[in-house]
């Protein structure tokens, strides 16, 4: 039987008087493996890999397992209960200044410990990202382990230039550590499809790692993109999406959705593809209130894509 | 006699309907000569900045005046309504997206027409900060314009080694405009002093330039450093300062502040100078509740300073 500690992170003393703890959860097995990090929440706003996290620990069978899991289910507290991107103390974007500085900004020190406490000890890492209050995202990132990220089993990969810099991808990366960032789910729609694909998931690339027992499933047929545009408005109001299907084909000039304004009743932007054949990675699937420089739409290129 | 014109910069709707407008101010001259801006409120929190150029559009006499003064009293309207560093909407902290992206979050769009806008058009660049809600500060940088960065008139002087990516200063420095960094006030203390200092400093540029008449007052006996260290807490609660002369020396191991719980009522951290010879630059002049990662102290060092 595989032993469960909670021995979470502990950062500092807020104002507040209450110690701000990262969430560490190690599961070890019965018999000898890797390290596989598991974490979610880096974005606050991305509560849907938070829950997958949670379920995945309720729900799947860890008998057999080999080696060590460990899990930071919510990796940025209090962004995560504020429903915010950054950390509400400083501002700051978690995600953007790691590998992070022992004497620096709240956030800097939190991507310090985070480091040293957790992404240091790892063989393998597991990111979950998705698509905050309200897009809805659908891809995995191929880093530097190809063969996983595809085990995932969403339909589109992305395999990017450059690795961002200040993520914690960009350590695990430098540490030749194994690492797959997801991006699923989020927006304002039912998210349990994307949690039970979530925790299939993570179970077929722990299947795969032989870290679990039990059949690996392949994955579908997938599509791998080496480039995709963010398409941010320039102003708010109310988006009205118009491209609702994720994964879906969209065309060059094809109407994404438009901003108009709830106030004046005038439409403000209209949002369109850029690609002659674009695919779609990041939408709205409901009306939402949006400010300028949101995340709107985000387009895979077709063209440029591996076959 | 000069004209005055207000011709604020459109960057977009917001989702509550108004307008996100940067004001800049263009005083044009009677006669030929540079064109000198001035900008304050890049950080919200930083209102000293701002304070200054209020004061000094109202008190000082532009007649005479050589060319034209751009000035942009609040570079982020909606960090400075909140008192709080970075911009609400999407936590991104202005000085360090510049140059900013016309299609990125809404900080990067606002730093991409702020430097269509306003910086590309100037000869001279002065920017205002000062030391925020809590702490004080006080010294200027020379980043290209030494002879303009003394006769701001402050004791203390800063010579980096480099300069920080996604600044203003960034932007100027590249397109050889001759820029000036400013740090001054801030803190739970008298402001007045500061704005004083901060209308006679800009006077004293304009004057040093030729492009307002009158005598140049010549600066105190100066010291320029070329080290300087942040001390921030690593624990949030009741900062208690024992350090409150501003420019004032400080030896190697010398407690600068203590942070308490006002809560266990023990002691958390004790801050101290880290260098033989130090001289502050920024602390707290008073109490002040604290979080983890914030500007605590900032003491530069004597030893490596120029003479």
């Amino acid at each position: 039987m595989p032993t469960r500690i909670y021995r979470p992170i502990h950062v500092g003393t807020l104002a507040s008087g209450t110690g701000l703890l990262l969430p560490v959860h190690e599961i070890k097995g019965d018999r000898p493996g890797p390290t596989v990090g598991i974490s979610a929440g880096i974005h606050g706003e991305e509560a849907t890999g938070v829950e997958i996290v949670y379920r995945f620990l309720h729900t799947v069978e860890l008998n057999g397992l080999a080696g060590r899991l460990l899990v930071m289910p919510v990796a940025n507290p209090f962004s995560y209960a504020a429903v915010s991107r950054g950390t509400p103390i400083d501002m700051m974007n978690l995600n953007r200044v790691f590998p992070g500085n022992a004497g620096g900004h709240l956030t800097e020190q939190m991507a310090h410990k985070i480091v040293e406490g957790f992404l240091r000890s790892l063989d393998v890492y597991v990111d979950l990202h998705s698509g905050g209050s309200t897009p809805t995202v659908d891809y995995v990132y191929i880093i530097n382990a190809e063969e996983l990220s595809r085990a995932f089993g969403s339909r589109l990969l992305y395999r990017p230039k450059e690795t961002l810099n200040g993520t914690s991808i960009s350590v695990t990366r430098g540490l030749n550590i194994r690492s797959v960032v997801v991006e699923l789910g989020g927006g304002r729609v039912d998210q349990s499809a994307y949690v039970s694909r979530g925790i299939a998931g993570l179970l077929n690339i722990l299947r795969t790692l032989d870290v679990l027992p039990g059949p690996v499933s392949p994955p579908p047929a997938q599509v791998v993109l080496r480039e995709i545009v963010t398409l941010r408005p320039h102003h708010g109001g109310l988006l009205l999406p118009e491209v609702t299907e994720m994964g879906g084909e969209v065309r060059g000039g094809q109407v994404l959705g438009r901003v108009v304004s709830p106030y004046s009743m005038e439409e403000l932007e209209v949002i369109r593809c850029p690609f002659e054949r674009g695919v779609v990675v990041l939408t709205h699937l409901a009306p939402s209130v949006v400010e300028p420089g949101i995340y709107g739409f985000m387009i895979g290129n077709l063209a440029t894509a591996e076959a």
